[in-house]
């Protein structure tokens, strides 16, 4: 390991609104961020707005799905730049179908995408951080995380999947100190695709209708400071107007 | 379809005890019993069981996480031998490893089991019933689909899928006349399993201290049965000495 | 205790249809019904069918929250007619009310209604059972039992300490012998209730839109069934058609 | 109402450490710690210790239980000392008994302490604050308010209500502007009570393994804060060895 006092936060799915905004925010308080997606020139204005701000940033084009990838993904960090301190996975998959309209690709992948990458991820990062007994790893879940739904088959097998492997590693790897937790944000998150797929919706921006990711940010970063001995594992978010 | 009275049940995973109870149970009720597991030979002693009760049964080699076997496996139940009147899940894959010694294939392996192949499943029975706005679709679940635990992420993250899965269903299906409902057995079964990896807790079956197979299937019976105006969507079934 | 091979059920809140359901369905197995409520006289319709049913059933009137009154009623049913085999808590107390028009009258009623009674009742039961080591003890919720809800907080309140006793009790007696178990009914039920406020969802019974007491009361029948080494302790019933 | 740009905190139940360094905390940001217990002059060393840093602090002797006291508390408060922006409810009554063992007037005795005066605390808060639509109104919970277990018929039974009560309120009120929350704390906390009772817990407190008061209270101090698109109405708090 390098001689550093730097730190390295890892965020996989960097490429919407909501991981652009927990790289920034671990950047501000002076971690390295570590930005993934599939097609890491995507990443670069991402990257020079962190840059801007001060902070330092990595791009990284890496199918999260790849286990190899993911691997040499975590060798690389925590050879070439600095610890991982943190994890983030913040891909989502929200698809809807009719169960029999759900092909067995459809399903497949949205597992992949939503589940499998997040146990790659937790999996990679428990191995850096466990040495150190030290270490945050987070995953972003939705209402179908904790429900099923018609026509969410799919997604929300994926969300629930992913929620059991939040708990089964907290109660694993919390009592040799690593802070897995869980963030349900129940409601729209203020993105490019609800702007532009649900004009209506989006308009209640202006009475604080859905949720900024910025505030999803300032949650993770709360989260990543909690003293051990009042951990979170799991919370919700929505907004004041959202029915639940 | 052919003019016929006749009634099938599928019975997916009935290489153990459980579903072979469940499998003759409905025999027993005069429903043709449709079994499958990868190893049809395994099936014989099923079979010829059944047959000395009675009843009639096939037995089918089939791989439950393969899309066209599951295709091709109820439109020839359909084609040859009656409607598919309840289809029944019941592939565990219980594995406990720690989180940094479970393999991406092991992972993989797990949810193709324990989730994929129910989900495979539940479309093809929901797409030969749903025409009829009839039929019964039933998964079998267990503690851990409540729950993570440390040790078992890949377990319960499938079995809290399928639970999504199950869930998302009875929503979707149930307006359309299709019982959507889980079991979810908590408590080891008398299995060939249990007696020879646990012998200890085996001696509890003397004083009622594990499942009997034979019970399971009687409650899955019972909600094959329940009128269409007090449908149980989930039900749990333990031994009485079980801590929980 | 008397020389008898008699046994007694007792439903508490045996004035609506689902609490004389039940009593008639045990009386159609054999036992006596002990049917209370407050005002005794209006059980005699109820007692009267049982008797024409041909089966035994005697009126109590009992105020349910009275410690005094359900602690002489199990004295008096366990001395002079039978051993209580099985006792049914039925009290409903819906009421809906924004937080700030609740009062502090309405608030404590509702729970002492539908949670304070089910406590006593469920304590004075497990006395005369567990020397006896044999005996049910159950519960009806409903959805409120699950979650709260705008307008629900004194409902829900009461409904969900109700669940909580449920649970602590199975967890405290069942390794004791005693089956304790709660039926959470969700959607209408076929009352006088329902068929005079709500008459429009009263007209879906014709399509089997809200539930039939006399399915309750056979699901209560087959929890009181199950063999020890399968026991349910929370199940659901709704109609095919709620959603939820 | 006064011309004023003060603000107070509300905390029921300040006899204890939590509840202590709730209102220390809130005072310490600038609002008027509003501290509650039945007997108020034990609240003098809480209130000089608030003065000796710099905070503004008042005793109340008040029983939560009673309606009228909880009724002219909050409007002695607005007329004569600030409008309450946060009241925190923080009244535990952990007691343990077999269920044959616990008596009517513990069951009920732990229901108003735990639950009913939450009730009319909660009440008496959204009145006040309904019309300025602003100000928060959180809880303290405990497993046994998500879970039932042997000998914890009553408590589990009040902090299920309690749980009831904060989510009712919270779908009801969260549109008009008020955040209702609850804080689940898992896990010992550091007061009196655990290190006279259970030393050999108490010790863990050297290695972080039980909850400091100082923790609860910043996180309650962190929910408040929250921004309204992105309010968290769950959170868990325990301490990394806690297994749960």
């Amino acid at each position: 390991m390098m001689a550093t006092s730097k730190k390295a936060v890892v965020v996989i799915g960097a490429g919407d609104a909501t991981g652009g905004a927990i790289a920034r925010r671990f950047a501000r308080e002076g971690y390295i961020a570590c930005v993934t997606r599939r097609h890491p020139e995507k990443l670069t204005p991402l990257v020079e707005q962190i840059h801007s701000e001060g902070g330092e940033a990595y791009a990284f084009g890496s199918d999260a799905r790849k286990e190899e990838a993911m691997v040499s993904l975590f060798q690389e960090i925590e050879a070439n730049i600095a610890p991982v301190e943190a994890a983030i996975f913040n891909i989502g998959a929200n698809v809807k179908f009719d169960i029999t309209d759900t092909t067995a690709r459809v399903y497949q992948k949205v597992w992949e995408m939503a589940c499998f990458a997040g146990f790659l991820m937790g999996r990679e990062a428990a191995k850096v951080m466990l040495p150190r007994e030290r270490g945050s790893i987070f995953f972003t879940g939705a209402t179908a995380s904790l429900r099923g739904r018609a026509g969410y088959a799919a997604f929300s097998g994926a969300k629930h999947a992913l929620r059991a492997l939040a708990q089964s590693m907290a109660k694993e790897l919390a009592p040799k100190g690593l802070h897995v937790a869980q963030l349900i944000v129940d409601g729209a998150i203020d993105t490019e695709f609800i702007r532009e797929s649900f004009p209506d919706r989006y308009k209640l921006k202006e009475v604080d209708g859905i949720v900024n990711p910025e505030h999803i940010a300032d949650t993770y970063w709360m989260l990543h400071q909690q003293p051990r001995d009042a951990w979170t594992h799991e919370l919700d978010l929505r907004p004041w107007m959202e029915s639940w």
